[in-house]
């Protein structure tokens, strides 16, 4: 078991941590094995998801959509900390994601990165990282 | 391999789950393990998710918003039942939620709870727990 | 762990893969084997869900609210290839689904079905399909 520490500046704001997983996901997998990483942030107004890393403007795109669908203001919320937008926001993206890998190297697409969705930042955010094997192996 | 019930009573409703999973974790869960608790919801409108559960305005400004978003009447749906809404919302939040535990506890954050999000009640839910063990622990 | 192809033809267009991740689980689980199969889209611009599969009209349903919250002209998008949309969707709808099995089946409910959910097609698409034993099990 891992922890990820990740550090916001913004309000909002897509951070990739693909490279952190994978790293870790090295010192901890013996070649040969197979299996899932499971990620999951341990916060309840910041997410996380699988997407495109290549164009930053994606990342872009995704906040600025969500921010239409569930705005932070007008939508009548009775939550008085002015952040039910980003707890909506975290459901809706999910708190964990699931990554297959084998021999040590996470099996993601060619445009697949690994993101914590800041929802309501900055802070410190923190992930926890597990490796479950498949059945039979290792 | 658990079996959680949850009977629900209004058409939409948050309801925590968390101490039923705790519980039967503890039950199964030896100490020194780790790894992840996976609950699955067996239902087409009705979902899981991990948010809030302090206020619980969180909960009902998340279901405000998902009704507003896709409300169950006025979209032209064709599905005939008059309960598509349900099932859009169920896709959105998810039918599982993946939790990573250590020493029989789950590693939720200080404001983390596990809810099933009825969309479509009162009815009788299901939800299936297993528990996956680490690589190399246990 | 298994690669599943899937062609979609249509732009939007969800493709029901139980079928065939139910026989590739028959192939690999060992009777009175527990545990869960995880599945994972290879793509920024696909997703995955469980969802209704008797009645066509709720995946129709479904691709219809997912298009009207997030149409992909006229949001202002600053992605330049015009898919801003499907990358959007796939963050809602994840990019993996976990699904208990018992005895070789899938622990699915009555109306449950797994899709891959394509919103940006027609093309080739890859779910990479992994299998995890339950503790102290097979």
């Amino acid at each position: 078991m891992h922890v990820i520490k990740v550090r916001s500046r913004e309000r909002e704001e897509m951070i990739e941590i693909t490279d952190e997983v994978r790293r870790r996901l090295k010192e901890s997998a013996a070649r040969e094995e197979e299996g899932v990483c499971v990620l999951f942030v341990q916060h309840t107004t910041a997410g996380l998801t699988v997407n495109e890393n290549a164009d930053p403007d994606v990342q872009s795109d995704m906040l600025h959509a969500l921010r239409t669908l569930v705005p932070q203001h007008g939508m009548d919320f009775r939550h008085n900390e002015e952040n039910s937008d980003a707890h909506i926001k975290t459901s809706l993206t999910g708190t964990s994601v699931t990554v297959p890998f084998q021999n040590g190297e996470l099996l993601l697409g060619r445009w697949q990165g690994i993101f914590l969705c800041e929802f309501d930042g900055g802070r410190e955010r923190q992930v926890v990282m597990t490796i479950i094997e498949e059945k039979g192996k290792g």
